[in-house]
């Protein structure tokens, strides 16, 4: 590829780039944290939709990698990926032939289920077709999005245990609705009451006789939290491989203005498309390239100046500044903090891996748009 | 395709449908109202990502096709298409190698240009691989994102003018910033307003002997106004074609509380995940399929009930509701009108196209991530 060697300012743009050192910094830091407190990493692909990161999380000592969709797991089982978590409830029979399917290349894949009917018809298709399936019981711990309620675990595992195509490996809970919480005693107190609601209800699961291991939840938010949670098995992080500017607003243990043990390995690339206004040109991120959700880029490069960024419609942002325009002109780069980094990823092909500013290797992003 | 024959509600999901009727009175309607008008049509494609949309634009009689990005109008040209416009100002040197090779592929080319150093940059390429470039003066008609002021405009044109490479064949102007608003009479008011005001730059150049004939500009929301504009040439329109329920918000010129002219030719397609709360079920549409921008989506299907749509995280959606849940399970559908139709799409591979609810065909959404 005659981009290799490129300074990273001389790219084409928009374009998407990891800078491999905060990369490797991140999974280096979030492996050693988890496991120092006796936990394993699950990291999820959701985030980063690329297979060269999973299996760098997975080099790192990751115990497997979660997908939120059968899709992202097929293209994962493709590349000889295995142990592979689909956080997201797959509904049956519409999906029921891809799942199995992929069950028969890749027997270690869990799937979770919060749904007795759904549960029934992926038994009866794994009977058909001669498979087994592992299953989590996906529990709600008060996002209320996915997941039986607490009260119901006992009763909702007891049916699941009754299928006989079905092994229950144990439980699942994601809580959401904590990750963000901006001041960090609040979010530990909040994460731990919830999830510790949760490890009350899988117990009385075990008290029945159930010997599932699994409990797998938490994300980067209370990465450092839900460590706490004795019963917890494993951490599904994903954000912190790469970061945003949503996550870096939030207060964190050794800081309470900004999360700052991991670093922003992704920024975007995006130049100047005009420039005939006074205190502020445009550039050509908008809507398609920099998703509109979570919180507002943030300009690193250039640093000369009290640079801000706001959407500008589909293919448009603009750049504001007090004081002269300074060296900007057409074509002049700007590089930032992406604002959520999930769907912002989910809209490029691929990552320009950087290191030292030149382009070291292209990373496809190749879970991208694998919705169903 | 296997696909084929099969009935919309049987598809997997999360998926975008495309109701060919719909599309089909789309396309004859705005092409009727604006060719009554005595104007022509120049469809924006940043709207559909679809060249198999663009041809039947074309085929319905368009005199041309926009692009807002150089990697669009590439895949459109690879294609055969002519008559392409590039709304967008292409930023050089950057892209200067591809701009003048799609130039070689594709004399008919138009692009347009806000910077006089853009243009010398343009014009000295041009020269140095011996082609020649059509290009419009880009005007400011008060979006203050891309265009000259229209006090520089004949001072502009004339430097453009003595380029020797560069066929400056007239102006483009496009007033997104009134496109949107909601009372027709206050719409009608503000796009003439600043229409005129570029219309009367654009007279005092021809009276310096200009004789440049194309002004291109508007959009859908002022697809019936901006006809008022008596030099204007064409029509950018892009929304028109598939709509969606931010445009299908605002009031038009035969219904004051909605946009009813076109039909929501583009919809989703999502189905239930998770149905363990009350009042609500958890869909697979969230950030990542259908874009959190303009407007909140429509539930169009099932309408047994009052069904209300929110985002519910980058994989999910919430179906609200009153009342009991009805007949809804894992695996039920929801068809959507959407929030903000352009950058929907873009997150997309395909359109399934129906007709009588059945799929008689599959259109790659082939100018999908083309962002550079």
């Amino acid at each position: 590829m005659k981009v290799l060697g490129t300074h990273k300012y001389d790219l084409d743009t928009p374009c998407l780039l990891i800078d491999v050192d905060k990369l490797d910094h991140n999974l280096k830091t979030m492996q050693e944290s988890v496991q120092g407190a006796g936990k394993n990493t699950r990291p999820h692909a959701k985030t980063h939709k690329c297979s060269e990161i999973a299996k760098r999380q997975l080099e790192a000592g990751a115990v497997g990698i979660c997908t939120a969709k059968l899709a992202e797991a097929e293209v994962l089982a493709e590349k000889g990926f295995e142990h592979i978590l689909i956080t997201g409830q797959v509904a049956l029979p519409l999906k029921a032939e891809r799942l199995i399917s992929l069950i028969e290349r890749c027997p270690t894949l869990m799937v979770v289920l919060d749904d007795l009917e759904n549960a029934k018809l992926l038994d009866s298709a794994c009977g058909e077709r001669g498979v087994r399936a592992n299953v989590l019981l996906d529990i709600d711990p008060g996002l209320h999005r996915t997941g039986v309620v607490v009260k119901d675990v006992v009763q909702a595992a007891h049916v699941l245990l009754e299928l006989r195509n079905l092994d229950l490996k144990g439980v699942q809970a994601y809580a959401g609705q904590v990750q963000h919480i901006p001041v960090y005693a609040d979010r530990r107190e909040k994460s731990l009451a919830c999830m510790c609601a949760v490890q009350e209800a899988f117990r009385a699961l075990k008290k029945t006789g159930f010997t599932g291991t699994v409990f797998t939840g938490a994300g980067t938010g209370t990465f450092d939290i839900d460590t706490e949670v004795e019963d917890l098995t494993d951490l599904q992080v994903g954000s912190y491989v790469l970061m945003d500017a949503e996550y870096g607003a939030i207060g964190s243990a050794d800081n309470e203005k900004g999360f700052t043990r991991f670093k922003s390995a992704l920024t975007m690339l995006s130049s100047v498309v005009s420039c005939n206004q006074k205190g502020m040109v445009t550039i050509d991120a908008g809507l398609k390239s920099m998703y509109r959700d979570g919180a507002t880029p943030i300009v690193l490069y250039p640093d000369d100046r009290d640079y801000s960024y706001d959407w500008f419609g589909d293919e448009y942002g603009k750049i504001g500044y007090t004081g002269g325009r300074g060296a900007l002109k057409t074509g002049s780069m700007f590089e930032l903090m992406v604002s959520h980094c999930d769907p912002t990823v989910n809209q490029f092909d691929r990552f320009y891996v950087i290191e030292k500013e030149r382009v070291v290797d292209v990373w496809p992003i190749d879970l991208r748009g694998k919705s169903q």
